[in-house]
């Protein structure tokens, strides 16, 4: 017998939010399985989905370490478990792929050793597993994937992470478009230094996206939802970005930027009729580049990780 | 017959929101008297409590214009109007002085000709009052002084501003001491550029502000209560500054910043005994820099301006 959890994408930094705010989707996400076996000791026996890019050694995976890492935490590394990893979204899209790896194998394993952990207990083993990823401590896409909600994460070191309240009908749009993005080189490109009015301007814009939030303000949510300091940098990075968002914002959704490092491109919607036509849009923008991509559309995922 | 108006002093930004959120105190404040007058035109018949460095022409005093576009707007300057000023608190303190005079004196005469504006309508008029003393249109302060609690500023051009939830219990030591900070010399040392990460952590920390204000979690707003950028840059434009910090810090306020512009420095505690030996502790610290200091104590004033 095993468990099998089933762990979201995520739509880091929100635009508005850089570093400090994620945001779980329903759909795509990654499933992890976790078997008890009569061999000691945590192995990976089947990954699918990955096209041979992931390591089968557990100390380079990022649900094997997340995993190790909580076996460790409990003194049961010499315990015999077997875990399946199922990627089901694409690797490098910036939705969080490795955290959802991360998180769901922590999870699975969790349950399967009726630890009795909480959520928020397992969140530094899967930080810790997404890290051989990201190569830092960064909760801004597990938290969400784990917790589900829009997360802000005030501080990664201590893991000092909120929901905020979600509006009603608030629908995502996100749209991945066959390109790739290399994390390392979208944080490179960033300028070590913010002009005081742009810092002033996003940070009004931020505290209004969560005001947005809490008060169920759709107008204030799109009046914020708009990145002055990290888009203009990074939109070179995807072909074909500002024809894609500007195709978004004509079918009326809030706002739309890029998800994490990109190269997926993400809208936030009132509803989700708005939502799906921006998503054909987006589509549509994209191809005029010669760009094929996939759409995703979703609600605020509540519930993040969860036993299937 | 004519019409009293008290309107609060308020800190702005406090700490961590610079130049997008102000709080509403209770004392102190200015008081504005609006009377009708047989002479057409608008005239400031008296002001008391501001040793002479305050101008008696209409154009040129910030109550004056805030009453005169108002006025204008209603197609009533030609009206006769009689204002009296009593500024009950410093100028030039960091807590809003120009802009509380503003506020009285638009609401005394929206008040007295009975225009049914509320006060939301009214801002645009205290804000155009104010922008004389402080050269910007800016409701950092007025916002507050105006409509109460705390406000966060997403946008002075639209007056975008929006309420926060307020903390039960949470209560503002106030320290003004007898110093003089000019806001445009407290604005030209600024740096023009932020450092990135710096921009991180602050947006986090704004942002944990307002859900620690949302969600009732004074933890929360004690950890984010900081003002990383700045602050550093303006500690050294009043003596003392962080020791007084320390001394308030160490009787267990949440959080410790300057006022505004400065020299006042204020303080948010989670209940009003913290507030009061806060404020003996800060008073302390000035002196032994031989400096004296003024002490206001106040829970965040819910109302705003009233008609007394």
């Amino acid at each position: 017998m095993g468990i099998k959890v089933f762990a979201p994408a995520s739509i880091g930094n929100i635009g508005v939010g850089f570093d400090i705010l994620g945001m779980a989707i329903e759909r795509p996400g990654d499933e992890v399985i976790a078997r008890k076996s009569d061999t000691p000791g945590l192995r990976i026996t089947k990954i699918t989905g990955h096209n041979g890019k992931l390591p089968y050694a557990v100390e380079q995976n990022t649900a094997g370490v997340a995993a190790l890492r909580l076996l460790e935490h409990l003194g049961e590394s010499g315990r015999g478990i077997e875990l399946e990893i199922h990627k089901k979204m694409p690797l490098g899209s910036g939705l969080g792929s490795s955290a959802a790896s991360a998180v769901a194998a922590v999870l699975a394993v969790s349950e399967l050793l009726r630890t009795g952990l909480g959520k928020r207990e397992l969140l530094p083993f899967a930080c810790a597993g997404e890290q051989v990823a990201s190569g830092g401590f960064h909760a801004d896409n597990v938290a969400p994937s784990l917790l589900g909600g829009i997360i802000l994460i005030r501080d990664n070191a201590t893991l000092d992470v909120h929901r905020l309240h979600v509006p009603r009908g608030l629908y995502a749009t996100v749209v991945y478009p066959q390109l790739q993005v290399l994390t390392k080189e979208a944080r490179a490109i960033l300028k070590p230094e913010v002009p005081l009015a742009d810092y002033v301007r996003q940070s009004a814009n931020v505290a209004g996206f969560i005001v947005g939030c809490f008060n169920g303000d759709v107008g204030l949510i799109g009046r914020s939802l708009r990145d002055d300091i990290i888009e203009p940098q990074r939109a070179g990075l995807i072909p074909g970005f500002r024809d894609v968002q500007a195709a978004a914002m004509a079918e009326g959704v809030l706002g739309c930027s890029i998800s994490g490092a990109g190269p997926s491109v993400f809208a936030l919607s009132a509803n989700s009729l708005i939502a799906e036509n921006a998503g054909q849009a987006m589509q549509r923008a994209f191809a005029r580049h010669q760009i094929e991509s996939q759409v995703f559309l979703s609600p605020v995922n509540q519930e993040g990780a969860v036993i299937c």
